[in-house]
């Protein structure tokens, strides 16, 4: 009963038949293979636009390669102080543009604040030679809170980017959960809105591997072979990657597995928001949110097998449902939760 | 019938097992999963020695990401001039090593030539603030032109490596088909030959994506996780990657694997050594091996569906053998030269 | 009438005939001369200890190069958000440490404020790989708004830093000023209160070109002249930048210096304190302060020929003094701010 | 009597009055002076073509921020194996490029040979993403041999670079002693002979420490600013730097300087030529040259005083003329020389 990540879980049947499928015969290496034509072709259908798609196999490789050529080394990229680029990559985006300056800004549930990316762009700093030059902007969708941006939000700051000359970059790791959660078209949120350049996230979506950087502006993709070749990125038996991919977005399975976990989400959200000392922190938009509750509480989950990541503050944990999340096991969640939260009240009363 | 490279082949049946088994449950992300535990005690025990293991899923981040921690930025690494590294690459190892200078060396059959690496250190660049400084060698293990280096052949580079205070880092992308091709043991040809860190290849011997940065001086590896985090080769579901290097390491797959791949090259090699006009230019002591024909005899094989790459010189081909190389194609590839080396013949004549 | 920065002063006089003196014969490049080696002997003199010194010529590349021995490139560097390392030098840092992250705090007065660095490093990243690695702090002394860090402030933070391994840079741009301000000894201010390693300016108070990056931890300096070569640092004919240094520093030219610009500064200050609509925005412990006046009186002040830049809000500008700031022109800046803010009150009333 | 270097020397008269004449009152830093403005109309007009000229401090800088816009962090530079990009810059390029390849070739009398590079140009690496792209052609003028490339050697090599879309870079370190050398202008031997950028040396030819980086194509220099910046090598008193190039350039100073060195150089070889044992080991065309002589010889030059560096192989020295060598200096070396190597012969025989 592991709410840590929706990277704890395994990899979809479907996605493991593929994998099966595709190592039949040798075929070339580097992407130089059908099932990776057919992904690319499969994104452009899905997408409503001509793109250009590259595979490769970490989300954090998906986002640094993607900033690596919509930033310059004496760029700068702004981003919510939350985002994973700024956080959780130990500086990937840093190695991979050679030393672009992240600009975080604080922005309420993990959303950028257009008002204050406009402060930073009016400082005056495009053209003078000491500062980062503004290059970029780069959303989080779903959010690291577990929110999700709006057609009109993203529209809002890629216009405000674009006014500017910058890039606009969308972290897409959990990119079904949002469409899911908007029911929304995949172009809507995406070039429709503004984005130049998306990185699809795979692996928590059920995928063992795979991530998708996807070039809506493709003129920007020109040089990237190179750049993902250097970062050791380019699989030779890329079929592999591609095949995952191919699984995952025909048919509809992405959105069949964000549909569950932003519904497990909402479920166990909805089972213990009322709870007594329960509170839950941002809105549930997708698969993940925030939580406070007491400490006897939390300690009490702990005991009853329940795993899950202390963050966010003081008595706050991070809850994330997955494709294959069982609905018992969030049942049982919200049974252990209310045993305990009943029991932390009477012992503060 | 493909001898392109040992990464046009698929998966074999045993790791895809591998994998199937290790989707079960949840598991902790990162490499805190139970299969990648059991990986560095396989390894250390196959190589009868302590090792720090962090397994990757590229050859290109295999050997980049171990330079990393063995070169500053401002540091020479010294190789031949076909190793990988060197050629193949994109300047990896420049990005992961902030900027270090390969210095590359000739050498017949792909192998440093020691002599040659004591010129290079003897030119009293250490110490002096101009000069890159010299700070690792890397060998190739098969060699990029198929050949194996012995022992003693290690050995004497290594010495004069570590007496010049340089470390040694093995390209072992063939590492297998080098052990097998000797008969030797793992420790005899990487740690024991005075070898410090090996990147053992799984990818080219049956693997889906998966290689292993062993750290014989683990003393060197204190800041490697960082390196591979923010490289982007740190993967969330690493039980993947990890079930595979297992399923290929113990019960002496990955030996029976190079084993069979050696002698499928063996086999094609006698097959043609001999026919007329037809040339193998190195040693063949692995599986891979260049050889030269007439220009229409290449032609005759290619007509006849043979795929190799035209590559070392004019009328020069590559061919690889690989894990299931199938030994009626080998066959086919040898009647098919005989045919035309001998239509070459008569035309010429 | 130019108080927009102390950069846009000559060259001292004293300097200039150092420079004339340094010119006479022969003398081996790179550093290998006697003037450099006096520098050396004279700063241990001035700090009370033994330091490994090494000039520069600007105030970017003191900080950069410092820093790029100081944190590795996985490696965060905490500083204020008004820092010159965070705002002003394109991105020098991270060129120079290989992509380290910049942590920018905020603090009252261009101070680094303890309680939110202990916060940041509260926050549990040391070793936790998806993280940047916390490296160092960095103090600016005097700092950007001109006031002067106390010796008990300073170990405040260089204890904290160091308790949790963290390495103490100090930008030292106007470190002289920060000095003469506290009427201290430099040891009081730098190794003493746990600066490991100082860029001491010395462009700004009166020498052409010359800075001189100080360690005080001399084991850190082992790889300097590796990165100060390679950044394109290291001079030829070196001694020209050395004798900059020698001049400043022997019979306390630097802080005489130091202690005209802070006077003027002083002055300056006092005499537009208490006029009308005009209020000094930081203590004024420096050569620079912040002003806020009402734009008429501005303009007013521009109107009359005197120079400064516009920055830190609306109707705020910078004014710096230098080592030769002409007390006339002081007078006649109150003079003139006098007139105008009283014709900006008539007119307002 | 020092032949170690050409920057062993101090700083010519006419320099040092123009650093003094820059003193005087207040000017805006980072280049927004008329000493600046003047320099960049000056170099215009002494190549007779529109140019974008950026001063620094160094020759390492002048060449690898040159590079750093001229290949990207996936390219790779050409240039012989004895250029100072390749062999006495730590590094450099490859920091500021991020990374980019050199690929040194071997080539008579320090010369790049037409022929090898087009070898290598015709291996098909471009386009190739495991490659580095090839990207720059890195020319020194007068070479590290001190021989010189005659204007048709010059297109040769860049008419050849161009076809494959590679810029062209000349390290003009001693561009002068060239210019001098060949009777020719400028233009010339710089973009009429299709060089892209030139970095034009100062400090060697009399100045204190001023280089200037001249882009023909102008395009290139767009974000030149900002890699000077972050690269430490924007003087805020650029002025200074400014100064010793107008006082260089101006009035043919700058030639006046390189006919000097050179007719040393030629003095001196033509005055050791014919002795015995000796051999001079390059055409003495600017002002540096190669020479082998017994080695009784060689130690009874140092006896008498004489410095120079042994390099280039055994019994080999390299002999290098400034702006300033006195001739007396020169006909002591010929008379030491002359009468070590009649006593070398005798005791040989």
């Amino acid at each position: 009963m592991n709410f840590c990540s929706d990277n704890v879980t395994g990899v979809a049947p479907e996605i493991m038949a593929a994998l099966a499928a595709a190592n039949a015969g040798a075929a070339m290496g580097y992407g130089n293979d059908d099932i990776t034509r057919r992904v690319e072709k499969l994104v452009s259908d899905l997408f409503e636009t001509e793109t250009a798609v590259f595979p490769v196999a970490t989300g954090t490789a998906a986002n640094a390669l993607a900033l690596s050529v919509m930033a310059p080394s004496y760029g700068a990229i702004y981003c919510h102080e939350l985002a994973h680029i700024n956080v959780d990559e130990c500086g990937a985006p840093e190695l991979f543009t050679g030393g672009a300056k992240l600009i975080d800004l604080p922005g309420a549930n993990g959303k950028l604040d257009a008002a204050l990316l406009l402060d930073e762009l009016a400082k005056g700093t495009q053209g003078n030679v000491h500062n980062a030059q503004p290059a970029a902007v780069s959303l989080t969708q779903a959010t690291e809170c577990g929110t999700v941006y709006k057609a009109d939000e993203i529209c809002e700051i890629s216009e405000l980017a674009h006014k500017h000359k910058l890039r606009v970059h969308m972290d897409g790791t959990r990119f079904a959960n949002a469409v899911t959660g908007l029911g929304c078209s995949p172009a809507e949120i995406s070039w429709r809105a503004g984005v130049d350049v998306l990185s699809l996230g795979g692996t928590k979506n059920g995928a063992m591997a795979a991530e998708a950087i996807i070039f809506f502006d493709r003129a920007l993709s020109a040089s990237f072979g190179y750049h993902r070749k250097r970062g050791g990125h380019l699989f030779s038996k890329m079929r592999f990657v591609s095949a995952q991919l191919e699984a995952l977005l025909k048919d509809g399975l992405w959105l069949k597995h964000a549909a569950h976990s932003n519904e497990m989400a909402r479920r166990l959200a909805d089972g213990i928001a009322r709870l007594p000392g329960i509170r839950i922190l941002n809105p549930v938009e997708a698969n993940l949110f925030y939580v406070r509750m007491p400490e006897v509480a939390l300690a009490g989950l702990e005991a009853d097998g329940f795993k899950f990541y202390r963050e966010g503050g003081p008595e706050t944990i991070r809850i994330v449902t997955a494709f294959n999340t069982d609905p018992a096991h969030v049942d049982a969640f919200i049974a252990s939760a209310s045993r305990h939260a009943a029991a932390a009240r009477s012992s503060a009363a």
